[in-house]
């Protein structure tokens, strides 16, 4: 019988301490659209995710012959193959492609948790696959909401709610960190209409105002995937070794 | 008909940021205990009330014969008259008084919110005077919540909650703040049973080991006032001029 572990969940990178987390399993969630657009990308076959922080580095991956997929604020960089929907990551394009992901908001939380024991990416996409590997191992568990612009959001928090349920109701873990409590209620009061819950949102509407709110149903999709993408020396890749 | 104005919540001094609030009215809430004691001292008669960070400076206030509240990790300071508990604001001692209040963490949100356009106080127990007040000013309104250490707390969120959904009542306000709807949402399955969702915070424990939480009933009553405390000149004063 393994002790109790701590979960905790922080719900923006202003909020983070890399000196608290040494120890943790970091799961890092952005689900409108980062990392469910990485768990599609996985569960479609890709090879490896290098994120990229700046538009120049993604530029020159392009020319070494990599697939880019670059955004900012929301619109696809003329260079790049493809935007952030998960709906651009098919088998047909992806699979065994290595993925070079522009993303200046990602590269920096992915940097802020590298001190952390692991780092993996969670989103409902893989939400069963994700919360059983948790159980299993005898770690701490940080809950690394994205949000927006080091702002406080919703769905992340919804589905790092989600997650909690699901890891608390494994009676391995003890939790007296409020932000895990108030996830626990937000998604509590969410899960019989997610969809509509999530219409709420101020993400939904800068999306729906981009024409990018399409793939909104899909991302609130539970065990789209078993995949459990990790960071291992700062590139993502499918599955714990 | 004014136009609607707009209604933002902030879960933590680290999520701040002065440059996006210089038209607000910022309310800080810091329920358990600080916001809740300055409400009660306004309340019982203190005429002013100077907010000081330092132990030292608390102490130089204290020889110059001002009445000092200051406590350090729920601790009271050996020269001070008195602890942070609302319960030591009595008419008997403050009444007519000018009180140096010490606080690290309120000292800190005060200077944060020294470039609003006006920064209050708010808790439960002035929530009726204090929201009728806000809806009366044509401004944006920015409930600012003390949080713990910088982290996330539920108690200031549910405040803030129950502050929000009587300002967006009115009509007069509208928010896409993921914040205040998380906090509306919090709120809302926390008023049928407000004691008993307090019971699960960390702050309730923290206060518990010290023996320090037999103010908390009286923290969460509405309306034992119609103070509203206001920062002037960095100088808490009852009332709006």
């Amino acid at each position: 019988m393994m002790e109790k572990r701590i979960l905790e969940t922080c719900f923006s990178p202003a909020l983070y301490r890399p000196d608290e987390n040494r120890e943790s399993i970091v799961v890092i969630i952005d689900i409108l659209r980062a990392t469910s657009a990485i768990c599609t990308a996985f569960a479609n076959g890709a090879v490896k995710i290098i994120p990229v922080g700046d538009v120049n580095e993604a530029l020159e991956y392009k020319k070494r012959g990599y697939l880019v997929a670059a955004e900012r604020d929301g619109y696809v960089l003329d260079f790049a193959d493809f935007g952030n929907s998960p709906f651009n990551f098919t088998r047909e394009k992806v699979e065994g492609k290595i993925i070079a992901y522009s993303t200046t908001n990602g590269t920096a939380i992915i940097n802020l948790s590298s001190s952390a024991f692991m780092t993996v990416i969670g989103s409902f996409l893989n939400i069963g696959a994700i919360t059983k590997w948790l159980a299993d191992q005898n770690r701490k568990v940080m809950l690394f909401c994205a949000g927006w612009k080091n702002r406080f959001n919703i769905e992340d928090t919804i589905c790092a709610g989600a997650i909690a349920e699901k890891l608390m109701a494994t009676n391995h873990f003890s939790t007296i960190c409020d932000s895990t409590l108030a996830a626990m209620d937000l998604w509590f009061l969410a899960k019989a209409d997610l969809r509509g819950y999530i219409e709420k949102v101020a993400q939904r509407s800068r999306l729906r105002d981009k024409g990018l709110d399409d793939c909104i149903e899909f991302c609130l999709t539970a065990d789209f995937t078993s995949t459990i993408p990790v960071i291992q020396n700062g590139v993502l890749v499918d599955n714990i070794l």
